[in-house]
């Protein structure tokens, strides 16, 4: 596999728990002779270290590598940054759950010697593209790591919305929401939905209706080429929202459109050798646990 | 059973695609000689016909029957209101679904017809009292008939809550929220939620988590006289809301605790000779429907 | 609570691995000065010994309890069989899940302790009884302590039954089968097959049908007080039976109805002192556990 | 598309009721001037006819288009005997369902006008292989259209099985069985399992166990190319058997070994032009059908 001569450090926000974390990864990844650019969500952890924080561009700019310190969420924040530009992402886990940033703080330079040696698995994960239509002209786009959820806003009324797959009627649903899930995102919301877990390799998209008023729901998977629309009804009268990963959100209109196709970028993730998909999925879901 | 002497009629407010119905209705219990008492939800109704309407107050004190005109939340609001004091509720189905309010427009007249000469099912629903405290003093409280929901503002976060049965510990959720439900409110938000169906004789509540972040859970049905406690966690980081019966709601913050108890007054539900809870569940949500 | 003086001791029959725990109890309330009858199901595993084992009437007409050694199993045969003579039943647990049967052998004389000194917590448990009616006429009948089950004997086909409760007509499905549950039994097999967790103490019968080939299928709580009545359908042609607690079976036949009513008797459960349900759910089955 | 010349018609075994609909083909298909084998399925229809019927082997070698009369499990049995020939199949629906029949006999007639004349849509669906594995060699190996279902003969036990998807452990499953279906056996058995529908233009197999005695179980979507490997555990002391398409199925012993992986070849389902696969969902499932 390539190695990694620029690596970026990308936190969660200003989250000083996490400072012994960074700073040990900065030293290990000097000690290592990598130049390494530290994105300003670090900045709060490394106050009086003398250390330079930079912008998002300069990660993009001259970084091989991104090096995720923090939880899932932000991990997913930093793949629809650094997706377009083809740089691939390692997590260490100080977040609660880790399924896409699963290397503990323990064992990360142990990780490390390996992947900056070229030992690694690269995984290629899609992304959702979504796009807002209000009259005819776009009026907000945004990427999707885990999933496209248009939703209420007030969780006890239900939003009503009609759905097409390739230009197909699917359904009109009152539902709290709809969620349009990737393989990535069908371990978050949609799972606790009652959606299907697909593996990260399938190129497919799932489709898992949140709370609907109805017995006969099933969550439905279809090609991740697929061209989803969602429209909002004009018999919808509870205000209704979308959201990008549970991170970005468009308030929405009666009659307005969401359009959601796969991106054409992937993102790549970079993983220890050995790293087990079904082995997460039981130790971090418990899944198939026996009584 | 009892006859009706005097009943009021409560309807949707402001609705006056009701304006037929309630019209026919007042003509047809005039016409048997009935003291009708409107309530002032049926205004805008009756403008130019001369009917004075009245509060809510004039019903609870001179009705024996009141009838409501519009869907299930008329009814449930009227049913919160009046259950109090004792005064038994029919239903005219203006709405979408019809649970609680299942005499058609069009049969109306043939059902006072019996009603009226003492021909009817009287079911006895119990309602649900619920109370917020915070810093150990009760800062609201309410009935519900359908369900007590303790739920996240914000539909894409989850809360976290901690849930105690009569002193014990159930669990700690991080959901979207957590429906406690009577029988009645089983076919409500809490199917939607995944829960099962309780027959409304029964004397029991469930609780069913919305969308919890685990593959662990299970809808559970406890005894009615059963103490709920639920606690905001103060881990509990996303906004918070309880709602009753989906048309109340007081906004929560961390610690805040919600008892949920029996009430002990129950509502009298006034139906057709020959009503049939099971055809109304095949009816309705094409329950157990073969394909 | 009241103290026992004769003690019946029944074990999963002949499996020599529980010989240990049943040698150590055997011991054990020798030391306390109890009058102890073995049951013959623990014939094998005491040969050498010189106890002598007695049939189950001898149990009946002695003990005022019973210690069941096994698993949940053994209990369930246990209860049916003891139940109707007010046997109170506690259960050591050599089995795998042990719902029932919650008491360690390790913990087993501490319990058995602060039993045998009248400190322990009563459990009251309703059964079901069952009659199959071929023609008009009773043609086998049971109690069962967790389940009644109608259901195919040969997987991959489907069963068409016509259930009531009450006398009235609740649906017809085609089936895999159709749990009948007490509370007991709601988690057990009604658990598998996607049905609600039902508090013991609840007067409450749970129908969970098994993959009906249907999307509107949703299991219901009926009142324990309920007539169910399954009916095997003329339209059936797939080989049926029904199972009560998965031990004892009955052919079936087209036009086959099985009753299934609350039992009068309960079956008295003895308890350690602090026992809680809702720990046993958590720690058993994982409930609500969080990823 | 292409035009068909010889078409062979292919019933559900004797079933005399189909009689008509079969005559009616034939006469229809003669009045078009084209060649049709009739499979012996048909013979007992054709009585008095004159007509003769062939074996199987006459219709693999001389038709380029099997009609098949009668309902999906008429056409699962003849996908798995002509799909390694590439002979497409059109389903005239004389059954209950007809998700892959879907054309009616009232419309028989118009439709094959269309095809006949080359307008009809064609759908490709691939299928399963599966080999059972004993002490090294293969026992006995079967083509599945639908389904791979490994599970108990007596429904009231539990089979204990470990699964593999490409080597890699996935769970161990103490349950009724388990499914490994196509996208589309997703709306046959895996449906009544719970599993979610895959689009029949995808991938990808679905895993469904049954009625698992876990609260953890979720059903997983993984690559069609992916080898499964279901290993009946040494544990199990179930009787267990696996079924192909619930047609054909083959008892099992401990250490069984089940491995299933996509057949090389597809079957083209010939529909007509229009042909809308989730009104289909919609109609037949009433999916999503709101109350």
């Amino acid at each position: 596999m390539a190695k990694f001569s620029t690596i970026g450090i990308i936190t969660k926000p200003s989250d000083i728990r996490l400072a012994d974390t960074v700073r040990a990864l900065l030293e290990y990844l000097h000690s290592k002779s990598i130049d390494v650019i530290v994105d300003e969500t670090a900045g709060d952890l490394l106050q009086d270290t003398g250390v330079t924080v930079h912008g998002r561009d300069a990660i993009v700019e001259h970084c091989d590598l991104g090096i995720i310190v923090g939880g899932d969420g932000t991990l997913l924040h930093a793949a629809r940054s650094l997706a377009p530009f083809d740089i691939p992402l390692l997590g260490i886990n100080r977040g609660r759950l880790g399924f896409l940033v699963d290397v503990s703080p323990l064992e990360m330079t142990l990780v490390l010697e390996d992947v900056l040696s070229g030992k690694y698995q690269e995984d290629h994960r899609f992304l959702l593209h979504a796009q807002v239509i209000r009259d005819g002209e776009v009026i907000a786009a945004s990427d999707a790591f885990n999933d496209v959820v248009v939703h209420v806003s007030d969780v006890v009324r239900m939003i009503e919305v009609d759905t097409y797959v390739n230009n197909h009627y699917l359904y009109t649903q009152r539902t709290d929401g709809l969620i349009v899930a990737t393989p990535t995102g069908s371990t978050a919301y949609a799972l606790s939905g009652g959606g299907p877990i697909l593996h990260p390799s399938l190129n497919a998209i799932v489709l898992v209706p949140i709370c609907p008023h109805t017995l006969t729901n099933r969550p439905i998977v279809v090609d991740a080429g697929s061209y989803i629309q969602i429209d909002l009804s004009q018999r919808n009268n509870a205000p209704a929202r979308v959201s990008f990963d549970g991170q970005v959100s468009v308030d929405l209109e009666p009659n307005d459109r969401i359009q959601v196709n796969r991106q054409s970028h992937t993102l790549r993730l970079i993983q220890p050798v050995g790293h087990d998909y079904y082995e997460i999925l039981r130790a971090k879901l418990h899944w198939s646990e026996q009584p």
